[in-house]
């Protein structure tokens, strides 16, 4: 799992707590071109509004992350952090502050010490290996149950390039933009304005069709880094169909790396598609898919393998979205529970509460309204998520 | 708790479950002036539909209430039955099968057979009783741990007027408008355009104002039915202060049964008073408690009494409501834990988790932005929730 040219690390910095990986750095040897989306939350972290006001150079070099603390809601404060973190990890690589990016991860509203990182760096720096990204993975993990990496090799115009991606979860998810942090890097060569089309293409249809519990973070962030080391020619506006490769390059890791993100929701016991097929048009299916997706009636049901079809068009016509009653059909997998509006009986219902017991399934609702589709995935509520977000802060 | 000329009873008809009430009947000797708001839900179940369709003539004289069974997307079987069981009532009771107002309330998506109401309604009937409200109460509960209902007699004219108000809850409460069944009677004399007005204000301050998970049930109606038995003056648009008189009256039976409706929200342990103030509008305000009080994350901490600020504000931001991080305070009754968009430190906080302690409390959320606020009503999240909603559909 190594890219051309790039390097990372991790340490125990004891940011929150002791004896956990909590500080990671990722690094390319030469500035990349760099391109990213952030959270939609109006709340944003400090390291946050850094990034973003950064990233519109279209370049960057290095990215540290710390978890334990997402330095959200810190004030001035917590921006001056921010800025002195990136200025000491300049001074330490020696490379040009702007190109430092920055990402945190944790409890919200918590004074963030410098300690921590001024502490840390410069062993942060000297431990930088090719073979650092799965610490870095491991590093930024919160509730997080495993750490999620994604590592793919295409090949562009003779040369072969790869991506890696990595990722963490697993609670305030529901992107409605990309939510959670992730870090792809590539050898790639392209220009800064293709690469920011294709994150923020490919983040809507991956991590912004992801929902574990509602809850969009204020430390959002999705960020590729191209550093070109791969020598293809530059990808740019002129190159429609190398272009389109790495962009569907990109969506399959992201894809992966925000199955991993749901399939890790907080207590998750089931990793389920919502389809919503036959819609009138595609933001009526995506309204219809998200209200269903996140209906804590439908949530619980899936917990308890209860093929309780009533919660999902009850759910459905608090939507908004278009449809009758007496069209829509709801499949359980390849089982047709709902036909026309109507149960299809008891038989039917224990095929689908079979099809629930599995641990990965696909509801399909179909509208009947006209030929629009859309797929969100999500997880079951179990009291596992409650366990987890109602202990005191852990 | 007696209205004059209201009588009423309930039985034991085994719609779902043996040995509870669970079919319940409201009687009055003389047709009643009569308003409803029902379930915004695009999916209607058949006795809401019955019922909406009557109420526009502005009278009633019975109402029949069945639990166990939603008759909810149950398709023109359902809406057979409805009529067939009002067709029933009507004769038994010898009066105009329009004035008969029907609901129901329990599973969705299960036939509901003729059979309960065939063989208990004449006894249902003859059991009629002025002293029969509290075996109605009893009969609509489904998930329900306690009965509600509200009593309250005030004067206009010279004349004395009761005010009996029976509502049910507990789980798929959001209404975004009336959720849940509600029935109001009295003995006030009033005209039916007066009575909607005052059904339809009433029920958006109050039951429009309760959230429990999030979900809008097909079923929910709230019902205000007038016999004018207290023989005060028509109050009709010339009586302003009449008409505010009983308006306020009405308020308050509905605002004491929606706060039973949150108190026994399923698997709740907190009644929570979510407030958003100084907020750029009203409709701003409104949109900033709702995705508070139905954020997990925030429901979550509220149950494990852990102050969390962090995930209040990130709400805030996902709401849309109109704000700056800098202006805005955070108070747990009356410790202010968050001031200028920054945390108060760990004695504010501990005082704050002493609020928490309460089974009752105020979150107020100031934004610093105009003079608009709202206040919402909703519980906590606890396991207990997932427990009752993942038992397969008991």
């Amino acid at each position: 799992m190594k890219v051309k040219g790039f390097k990372a690390a991790a340490v125990e910095a004891g940011v929150r707590y002791q004896n956990r990986l909590d500080l990671a750095l990722i690094y390319s040897e030469i500035p990349t071109t760099a391109a990213a989306v952030f959270t939609t939350n109006k709340v944003k972290a400090a390291p946050v509004k850094l990034s973003e006001k950064r990233i519109k150079s279209g370049s960057a070099q290095a990215v540290i992350v710390n978890s334990g603390n997402a330095n959200a809601c810190t004030g001035t404060a917590g921006m001056e952090l921010a800025e002195q973190v990136s200025s000491l990890l300049a001074a330490e690589l020696a490379i040009n502050e702007d190109d430092v990016q920055i990402a945190s991860t944790g409890v919200i509203g918590e004074p963030l010490p410098l300690q921590p990182f001024a502490d840390n760096i410069p062993r942060l720096v000297s431990s930088l290996s090719e073979d650092g990204f799965d610490d870095v993975a491991r590093a930024i993990m919160t509730t997080d149950t495993f750490a999620k990496t994604s590592y793919k090799k295409i090949t562009i115009a003779g040369k072969e390039v790869s991506l890696l991606g990595i990722a963490k979860g697993s609670g305030m998810i529901m992107p409605n933009m990309a939510t959670m942090l992730c870090f792809l890097l590539t050898d790639a060569n392209l220009s800064p304005s293709v690469l920011q089309t294709i994150v923020s293409k490919g983040a809507e249809k991956t991590f912004n069709r992801i929902t574990v519990d509602g809850d969009t973070s204020t430390n959002d962030m999705v960020l590729i880094m191209a550093n070109g080391a791969a020598d293809n020619p530059c990808i740019d506006e002129s190159c429609d169909s190398e272009s389109a490769l790495f962009a569907s390059g990109v969506e399959e890791v992201f894809l992966e790396l925000a199955k991993m993100i749901v399939k890790d929701g907080e207590g998750a016991t089931k990793f389920v598609t919502i389809e919503v097929a036959e819609a009138f048009n595609e933001a009526d299916a995506l309204a219809a898919a998200r209200t269903i997706a996140n209906s804590l009636l439908v949530k619980t049901a899936i917990y308890g393998e209860d093929p309780n079809w009533g919660r999902i068009i009850a759910a459905l016509g608090r939507s908004g979205c278009k449809f009758k009653e007496e069209t829509v059909s709801i499949m359980f997998d390849e089982v047709e529970m709902v036909k026309n509006g109507l149960g299809q009986g008891p038989e039917k219902e224990k095929q689908a509460a079979l099809v629930m017991k599995k641990s990965d399934f696909t509801i399909t609702i179909k509208l009947g309204q006209g030929r629009a589709s859309e797929k969100l995935f999500t997880c079951d509520l179990s009291d596992g998520y409650v366990k987890i977000n109602a202990d005191y802060r852990s």
